[in-house]
């Protein structure tokens, strides 16, 4: 049986071998001067954990374990620095215990026991957070950490296929998914670049950006019901295609990132998996002017599968260009009539503004196997890339990723300011040889969401204080320039101080508000959005131990202009 | 200058001439035994408002009416009870006095007001609610009711072509908005049959739903950010595209109802007008057999721009067939591109499905004139219909409509056991002439919208309770059999007890919650929603007028199964 590697993306055995080690280490000293070193990660007994501070009750022993292997797995997320800081065997923050209930019930009793205990919980999918979501860093005053594991809350449950939709258990990570779709005929079309090792209930808690390039993407869309275990009690929302009856309380839960509750499972929309589909890549003399393209295609109604836009830079460095050029992928699928139509419609806007396409640009397919031409090509590095980013990170490359949406108005003052603060900040920190390169992930009528990487040579034993000036200047400049702090990686503990930045101080008290309602000892995720420790007074049975009150302030600041 | 009716749909002069209601009255007659009165609006200054409690502080009486016709015009929505009560003279509660701010520090001096003065307040725009949600029926414990009409906020501010998008204020009726647009060649596309008479606030306020049949169609989709006032200060959103960055803000207040502040103004995503449509009709052999049309084309991805099934008596009503069909109105409109293959693929659909269409069932316009055929003289008799409606209730017609959406597994269930309620209930109350129709309104992969009209011979005098037994019986129906108590009617007083079985009674502690935060002292649209007194203890500062405390419990029951 395939195990999860405790320290890096994916599965032990199914990361880079050495020969390919070797060679990504010769691509890459052919920009940066590499130490020639080779990190290797600690063993997890290795890793002196300490003892934990927790048992589970006796009635929840049966699905604990406090393992060193299991409690180092639940310790850190997949960023960056958290790599960095897996291969240094430094597990700043590890549970004391990782519970993994297996139906709703035991999620509550989890629940009550924490609430009860003053222990903080963290709800665990596939630990594929690049934000600090899942890092059981949650302050003092918690008699200690449970992570709450999902992952045996599995499974396509129920499938209504009149209404296209499916029960799904939170828990079930990408593959799984669509593999009990799959017999119906049926796909979520939901691939997060984290697909393979990220569940469905940490898409939801993290408002996940999928599969299509424009049109309904992020997973909110894609929400029917759902189902949230909270210390208060149990969250039902309705199935319904729509509804105009107050506030969404689906919404209320979609980007909770597990501080208002554990989402146990949700009725999703599915569909029928695609039979035609067509790809076409065209080049633009610059990314500027693949952006025109991408703000001409947006809202054109077309709404095409893929509209992604690599810099000349990042198609060099991932096989789509030969670095003079942007490449612009688009592509059409339809489970339903032929895209030829479409496929026509777009050569002819992306002609109008200027794009190069070769004289019969679209490569189709009308059977459900991968897709066609380029973008087949371009998802299966997508699909590799988290392995790679690890063999970097060994050879001592800072790697990380960002993202962002604006409006296509600030676009370019965004995509300069975030570029240049990058540059200025390597420079800063010794590493002026490294380069900064974006793409355009998804594409609306009214904006685009910029994905930034950023490669460098670090510094070993630096590499946080060095990644850290970089974020920080990263952010600051989009959060200028009218970014989101996030599109769709999550704000996590990584992204909190800009996040209280970003949004409304009001919004900030009342959704702290709502939190005390139902999280009233504030034991869930404390420090991911609002803080475990209330501004207000201690509710009615608030355990001792909690410090509640003395909080990092919510929000104070107005939003920004 | 036009004057709006205070009784009434529309303006004054605009409804249904002497001439018009004499050949309704024949029509109508050859169905229902009517007893040949025509009921004539009061004069405002005969209603007997009695004396305002309350008077405006001298800063905001610039900004004050409490004359009897601006009083009266302010008491009632636009439900089939409110117009027969404003023909009877029943004016329940007026508010005490009007204000009309126009800008959004008047609006917050308006909110300091009436939380000090213990005054509640009802946000008011264009007083088209079906639903009692403008209605000043706050219960007891107010020192006074303060209506805030938000329309001398008005008009479109400042347009982005760039991002397709437009800063538009709260107040601006569906004219002027689209009036503030055309010279900039956009639209918002975004017509509710209200739609002369609605707000872009009200829209927000009430998750309107709009032009589109399929796709996003909501107004939430439409909205990119907005400004709202609170009793605690003012949320202001940043302008985004999209963001993963928690749970969405603007969310929390689009279905707010006017119960957790008042908005103010939004940026709006708009586009550009539309060059080329394309319009059919198919008709079927009954409403079942068309909605499995609707069923098919709903995911197709084609997105329609319009796909109303009407079943064969409504279609016999408005025109639009002969009684013995279900008519499937289907529309494309483009402004970047032809739609003819749209339209090739939407025959083959609705021939596949058992449709029947005319050998060139297509009627096509490449400019941005009103829609073609069938489509067209639809929208002219579904804006014209609230005159009519007016007409039927002076008539002596029991004249309503009510909606719901639901996922197609139940929807058979739900189009039955509703159509059954409500006839059973028209016999119950003497009205077994009645009628009950049904057309689906908005079509999604996973459900519809079913809206349905009914019409009956009133009982003098007994219309309200008539009303209110039909409408019971049919919201049970419909809860029962998995819908939603609406679609985009919005809840307001009316649907309240129907909505607090529906939502879950810990989002309806949550948002209680969420509003303590935002409205401390309770005064916004108390009753909408949730209730103006606080299941809690009174905060500092709290009016001692204010009821806290002793409101109707918010959603005890737990969501139905």
């Amino acid at each position: 049986m395939r195990e999860r590697s405790w320290w890096g993306w994916g599965y032990d055995g199914e990361g880079l071998a050495d020969a390919e080690l070797d060679a990504l280490a010769r691509t890459v000293s052919a920009r940066f001067a590499l130490d020639g070193g080779r990190a290797v990660p600690p063993e997890p007994s290795e890793l002196g954990l300490g003892a934990p501070r927790l048992e589970a009750p006796p009635a929840l022993a049966p699905i604990a374990d406090a393992g060193p292997r299991t409690r180092a797995a639940h310790s850190l997320g997949g960023s960056y620095r958290d790599v960095v800081r897996a291969l240094r065997g430094q597990i700043d923050h590890p549970p004391d215990v990782v519970v993994f209930p297996r139906d709703a019930a035991e999620v509550a009793a989890v629940l009550d026991w924490c609430s009860s205990a003053g222990a903080a919980v963290i709800p665990y999918g596939g630990g594929s957070s690049v934000v600090g979501g899942v890092e059981p860093d949650v302050g003092e005053g918690y008699a200690g950490v449970v992570s709450l594991d999902t992952t045996a809350l599995r499974g396509v449950v129920e499938v209504d296929a009149v209404s296209r939709a499916a029960r799904i258990r939170a828990g079930t990570l990408g593959p799984d998914l669509e593999d009990g779709l799959r017999p119906h005929g049926l796909t979520l079309r939901h691939f997060p670049q984290s697909f393979e090792c990220s569940t469905l209930g940490g898409w939801i808690a993290t408002r996940a950006g999928g599969h299509f390039a424009t049109g309904p993407t992020h997973i909110d869309d894609l929400v029917e019901s759902m189902e949230v275990v909270t210390p208060a009690g149990t969250v039902q929302t309705r199935r319904l295609p729509a509804s105009g009856a107050g506030p969404s309380p689906d919404r209320l839960f979609l980007g909770s990132e597990g501080a208002l509750g554990v989402v146990t499972e949700a009725w999703m929309r599915v569909r029928p998996r695609p039979r035609w589909r067509a790809a076409a890549a065209a080049r633009f003399s610059s990314f500027g002017a693949g952006s025109v393209a991408v703000r001409a295609l947006a809202p054109s109604g077309l709404q095409p599968s893929n509209c992604r836009l690599v810099d000349p830079l990042e198609a060099l460095v991932n096989g789509a260009g030969d670095g003079r050029a942007a490449v612009l992928l688009v592509a059409f699928e339809s489970a339903e009539h032929p895209v030829d139509a479409w496929a026509a419609s777009a050569t002819e806007c992306l002609a109008g503004v200027g794009g190069m396409l070769d004289a019969d640009p679209w490569a189709v397919s009308d059977d459900a196997a991968s897709p066609p031409g380029a973008t087949g090509a371009w998802r299966r590095s997508f699909m590799r890339a988290p392995y790679l980013r690890d063999g970097l990170v060994r050879l001592g490359v800072l790697c990380e990723t960002f993202e962002t949406a604006v409006t296509w108005d600030r676009f370019d003052e965004l995509h300069h300011a975030v570029t240049a603060a990058v540059r200025d900040a390597l420079a800063a920190v010794g590493a002026g040889e490294g380069a900064v390169t974006c793409r355009l992930t998804h594409a609306y009528p009214d904006g685009a969401a910029p994905y930034f990487t950023v490669l460098a040579p670090a510094r070993r034993g630096d590499e946080l204080s060095q990644w850290a000036t970089v974020k920080e200047a990263a952010t600051d400049a989009l959060l200028g320039a009218g970014g989101t702090v996030t599109h769709h990686h999550a704000v996590g503990r990584d992204h909190r101080p800009f996040y209280d930045r970003q949004r409304p101080a009001l919004f900030a008290q009342a959704l702290g508000a709502a939190k005390r309602a139902l999280d009233p000892a504030g034991v869930l995720n404390p420090g991911v959005l609002v803080d475990g420790a209330s501004p207000g007074p201690a509710p009615p049975g608030a355990p001792p131990g909690v410090a509640w009150g003395q909080g990092r302030s919510d929000g104070p600041a107005p939003e920004g202009t």
